[in-house]
């Protein structure tokens, strides 16, 4: 099934390599998982992925159960055939969009009653249920059905989260049909380190094959954050892979890197390539802007990508003017090539024992020339489903 | 510059094959253009077309007049650098443009005032500049700045409207300052046959590159767009070739050949794409249809494009009906891979002196089994932009 194993660990810091070995993809960690919300990512098809060296791909369980329905997924031989992605997937349980998306109607211990955020129709999923679909699917990596708490929020209430969250945990394991899909357990507890500990050793005890960090970049501060990654990375076993769940821009990937994560999905890359704000190795171009309209460069002259190699800022800005769609497909291909191309000079920074240097380096890169700061102070949510 | 070879006369029609041989592009006629109004086919790259076998593209100078302007294009180094398409480009003249979709505020024999659709903004277009424009973009091929009649007209505004077309004519060649672009002349003359063949010898006395056939498809009848060409086509040089614009679907392609037609544009293919209307060796395959939401099938098993070597109707189905801009762009690849093999195989049967039968086992072909008649009764005019 799958295998993690690390490789190497950084000297001066948490941030480590390692492989995720599965049968439709060896993954070399930290790795960035790019965000097709109902199956592609929006605009691209599963060549561009490949071409940018992604091997694997979320989808959202949530979504797909709603449009077109985990049966007829699984009538049509799963996601990989369905999508025609033949890298591996990792499947969200649906419990955070649940939680953030649909109106939510009742939560008990024994699952969660909403209305589709589609067409208001009303829907009870449980742990054993959220299985079954993520089964159905056919994900190489399935996520355990927690509770996603909305925060602020009192300690009663994310206490009461922590506890759901393992009573589901054990629910989702008991409930596994198939043996080739991985399953990972989700750490909850909010802002609250004692939970946050609590929950980690909640679930590390019951053996997952991974452990993600849930319920952070939801609106908290970074330095919040950054602080419950640093309670709950320790708790976690080093045997196997851990993924911070809808993170984020470059600074939280180098953030949670530096803190011992090795896996991240986030809709920012295609959805800023949507709104025309584009990364680059100097900080965001935000394409619409006017001194872009007769600009024959490149979007990043030290950019490799195949939107660099061929296309000006200029033309790119009339595509976003015009709103035409083959912008959005560009500036999405630029952006995710920019990740995918990031977390590889992570990666080899790490092994070439670099990495604070490879983090002060990309602080300094980010200069505010660009017009915008890399530490934005955006208090987006970057976790809502990618539509 | 530009040359044209007859190359096959075909013995049951006035079909024929020829070559265009131009310094990016050697184009084998009879030929169809993908539209791509604002630079690119919407949602597709210049690598999509040339793979499909496209080498020559239109451009609206009308859309890029507006946006971005043609100075910033000609700044930028022309419409082939600033697009990236490396074949061949013809631009109309605006002249259908203007008169379909600005708002007209005055024709005089000096030119067009008229407000842009996008911004109210006033322009004056004359024969001059829109020679002066199509200089700019760098278009391969340049279109005569032409009077397109509204229809049904009196024939009093129809001989306006030729005359007019003919003194325009003259000054879009005497307002030419490049040597490497070739100019075609448009005939204009409504549904009136007299007109028509006036019109026809006016253009062809001034000895253009090639000869195009305006003012049709703009909701007349098919039998009244066909008898047009009937009196139109032999009044034009043997060695030019022949354009009929902003036409069409398969049938009047087959219908254009037959009377002697070399080239085509249209945005029936893109624009049923993004509308989710499929064309296939059966007939139209309208893909948001319940029939197609667990339909394995690929959107014609007798198709070799890469949409149907790949994907399902299912999932285009759900691509579809989630609003999913793939969709928009798989549809459109599956299409115009579609006009491009019906006009490789419509040009092996002139050259295999099969002809009649290829038309015949079409309109066999285009059974009644998916839900839609080939011969369909739509009026819309598809000779608006592609926007």
């Amino acid at each position: 099934m799958m295998q993690y194993r690390l490789r190497q660990q950084d000297l001066c810091s948490n941030a480590r390599l390692g492989q995720l070995r599965m049968s439709r993809a060896v993954i070399d960690t930290p790795a960035f998982m790019p965000v097709g919300t109902l199956g592609p990512v929006k605009g691209l098809e599963p060549e561009d992925l490949h071409a940018m060296g992604f091997r694997l791909l979320l989808n959202n369980a949530y979504h797909l159960y709603l449009r077109p329905g985990h049966k007829v997924v699984a009538e049509m031989g799963g996601l990989h055939a369905f999508t025609g992605w033949s890298g591996a997937i990792l499947t969200d349980s649906g419990g955070f969009q649940i939680f953030s998306l649909a109106k939510l109607c009742k939560v008990t211990d024994e699952g969660v009653m909403f209305q589709s955020h589609i067409d208001g129709s009303t829907h009870f999923i449980t742990p054993e249920t959220a299985i079954e679909i993520q089964e159905s699917l056919g994900a190489d990596i399935m996520m355990a059905f927690d509770q996603c708490v909305a925060l602020p929020a009192s300690r009663d209430v994310v206490e009461e989260g922590v506890r759901r969250t393992k009573l589901w945990a054990e629910r989702c394991q008991a409930g596994r049909r198939r043996s080739d899909q991985a399953l990972f357990g989700i750490v909850q507890g909010g802002l609250d380190p004692d939970l946050r500990v609590q929950s980690a050793r909640d679930l590390t005890a019951m053996g997952f094959e991974g452990y993600a960090v849930g319920g952070l970049s939801v609106g908290e501060s970074k330095a919040d954050m950054y602080g419950m990654l640093d309670v709950t990375v320790p708790e976690l076993p080093e045997g196997k892979p851990r993924y911070l769940m809808g993170v984020g821009h470059p600074e939280d990937l180098i953030e949670g890197v530096s803190r011992g994560i090795d896996m991240f999905d986030c809709v920012v890359p295609s959805r800023h390539g949507r709104t025309g704000s584009l990364f680059t190795t100097k900080g965001r171009v935000v394409i619409k802007q006017a001194q872009y309209a007769r600009d024959e460069r490149p979007i990043d002259p030290d950019c490799g990508c195949p939107v660099c190699l061929k296309y000006s800022r200029a033309y790119l800005h009339h595509l976003f003017t015009a709103k035409e769609m083959l912008g959005v497909r560009l500036n999405t291909l630029h952006n995710l090539w920019y990740f995918s191309d990031f977390m590889r000079r992570m990666r080899a920074a790490i092994a070439q024992g670099s990495f604070s240097e490879f983090r002060e380096a990309f602080y300094r890169s980010q200069e505010r020339e660009l017009g915008e700061s890399v530490v934005s102070s955006e208090h987006e949510n970057d976790r809502t489903q990618d539509s």
